[in-house]
């Protein structure tokens, strides 16, 4: 993993839908324009057979790889995608778009909406997975890619790259879903809504509207933000980076921030707040909440004879979603006759490990992109 | 553990420390007067040889057993105090206080300070697990008990009934920590201090000041209950309680309250208002961070010696505090030359089992309490 990485890259847009030619989203409700930021990396081969598309998680972005002009700040996935890297960019054209009803790009609920000049705000009508990848099939259209090598995403971009294979059984060779769930359990619900209500509980949430008025749900969000970011790392993690450290040993006890834990957590929920919008928080967090394509009527019989190859990938410490939740998206693919895999890799990050330098799991991705083939 | 149970119970108070002669804190600060709430349950014995001090957890109260008038609502620790229960109220004397920093009767920081006349808010002391026991032994004390046959307590109570055995090597026979640690982890403060920020963020929380204004941190205060609570149940235990039922099945996808187990938190956060106290929950949590017995200078030494007999017990499915914090705490004890044991009890319960009906826990509280031996 060691390769130069990609240099300087930059963040694309398109129109990918228009007041005249709207997005219908599975609900019925309709969005119009749909703009979409991405980026690519690599390039695409005569015959357009080496396309892989990346699915970012709940607050990720287009920018997965390379820099936008300062070296240090790489991608959120630079591990992963690069010359010679598990997602090789000397063999694969990658495409990285921001997802519908983010705030990086893409339209999303901060968004204006051209039917009454004003920002959506709660008006943002309510959309699945399933509408993500509407979105982004147009996206690929317009790059002129008919079927992809493959698609592979962490948490929500697993959850996302699984409903695409489902929907479109030629969409895609292989489709890695990593820490992704088919269904939320009761507890991942439980953090999914707290963090909610902090937010739209905040008086700056001001039902929605808040940007107009200088003040956001800055607390809610925070707060929010510090409660999910504990439940993406581990026991292991926690005690391996911070332990019981103090930042200044000895001072008197206090109500404040104290611990090194502390003052990371704090650390991160204004960190945040530069570069996150709560209304994309409430409605992408909630998609995840109601995903479950396993549950849908008829899904036997449309799962039947689709040949997309399946590897879900979960990590040993992730405890928001466990093995159990690869256990029975493979189980439920290989019922209905799919080449499906799972593999649990060994690692104490907690589900913060798909973000992270695992070698296995480096390994394993770099293989299956490599050949196509799944582990034995 | 059919019996009948206690009836009608009532709180009494009594005035531990005056102004005169205030309680000296740990670190050297003074409160007085010390008002302390407290149950009992049964009849001390003649010898006065049968007291079972019971320390309740961050929220509970003096209120264990028994009822105030509506046989249908029952003090918290009811399943386990009573006629025939494990704490066996006919061979037992049950004192169940309120603990210092409460707010449910006890002196703490909401309670008028009288040097000025207002509450105390953030001029309240900073106070250690050592400083509630300062407070209960007074209250001992002024009931003319010497010694006891038991203390016994889950979570914050199990650490208060540790931290007494270790500074009073003859103020008990038997010590049970229950689902307690003598050091929580990184990630026990990380959930801490979120739902600190929750509490302390809130514009209503007005530096402490709050109680005269007619507005309190409400949205805070519930925030960081409904994140706490999840904490204390486990996977399991949310599955088996809601799994994905939504209670309303067929309506539209949203972002408020659909899922049972949503209806169910935000029923915990808003019920949480009318019984418990911003103030004490920060100071409380904050008592629990700091707890680490086995980390203070010349610990070694001082528990040599000691004759307390010790019983850890765990619950299987407790994330907050699993087996490891009474591992630690029984091999702590146990290189010093306490008899100390452990048991890690199977239960899907969560945290909250110390609560709930686990017979096997019931069995071993009462074998324990009315052997005085430890299992084997």
């Amino acid at each position: 993993m060691e390769a130069g990485g990609l240099g300087e890259v930059k963040t694309e847009s398109v129109v990918c839908f228009t007041e005249e030619d709207p997005l219908v989203l599975e609900s019925g409700a309709t969005i119009g324009p749909v703009e979409v930021a991405y980026e690519t990396y690599g390039e695409l081969s005569e015959e357009r057979d080496n396309a892989v598309f990346i699915c970012h998680a709940l607050t990720g972005d287009a920018h997965a790889a390379g820099h936008h002009g300062d070296s240090e700040r790489r991608g959120w996935w630079d591990r992963l995608i690069g010359p010679g890297k598990p997602v090789d960019t000397e063999k694969f054209f990658v495409i990285s778009p921001n997802l519908l009803g983010g705030c990086q790009g893409t339209t999303g609920p901060s968004s204006v909406n051209p039917a009454t000049g004003e920002r959506y705000g709660l008006e943002f009508p309510m959309f699945s997975v399933r509408d993500l990848n509407s979105v982004h099939r147009r996206l690929l259209a317009k790059l002129g890619i008919e079927q992809l090598h493959a698609a592979l995403g962490g948490s929500l971009g697993g959850m996302q790259a699984l409903q695409w294979a489902i929907d479109y059984p030629l969409a895609m060779e292989l489709c890695l879903p990593i820490c992704a769930s088919a269904r939320l359990s009761a507890m991942n619900i439980a953090f999914s809504t707290v963090a909610r209500e902090a937010i739209m509980r905040d008086p700056d949430f001001q039902g929605g509207r808040y940007h107009e008025s200088g003040r956001g749900p800055n607390i809610g969000l925070a707060v929010a933000r510090m409660m999910a970011h504990i439940t993406y790392l581990s026991e292991e993690s926690f005690a391996h980076k911070f332990g019981r450290a103090r930042r200044i040993e000895g001072t008197e006890p206090g109500l404040g921030p104290d611990f090194e834990v502390e003052h990371y957590l704090h650390h991160q929920g204004a960190n945040f707040l530069s570069r996150f919008d709560a209304l994309s928080y409430l409605y992408l967090t909630r998609t995840m909440d109601y995903f479950a394509p396993f549950d849908e009527e008829g899904v036997e019989e449309k799962l039947q004879g689709n040949p997309t190859k399946v590897l879900a990938i979960s990590f040993s410490s992730d405890w928001r979603f466990d093995a159990s939740h690869s256990t029975f998206i493979r189980e439920r693919l290989q019922a209905a006759g799919w080449d499906a895999e799972q593999v649990d890799i060994e690692s104490p990050w907690g589900h913060d490990s798909f973000l992270l330098d695992v070698p296995e799991y480096h390994k394993l991705v770099a293989s299956t992109l490599a050949t196509g083939l799944l582990p034995a």
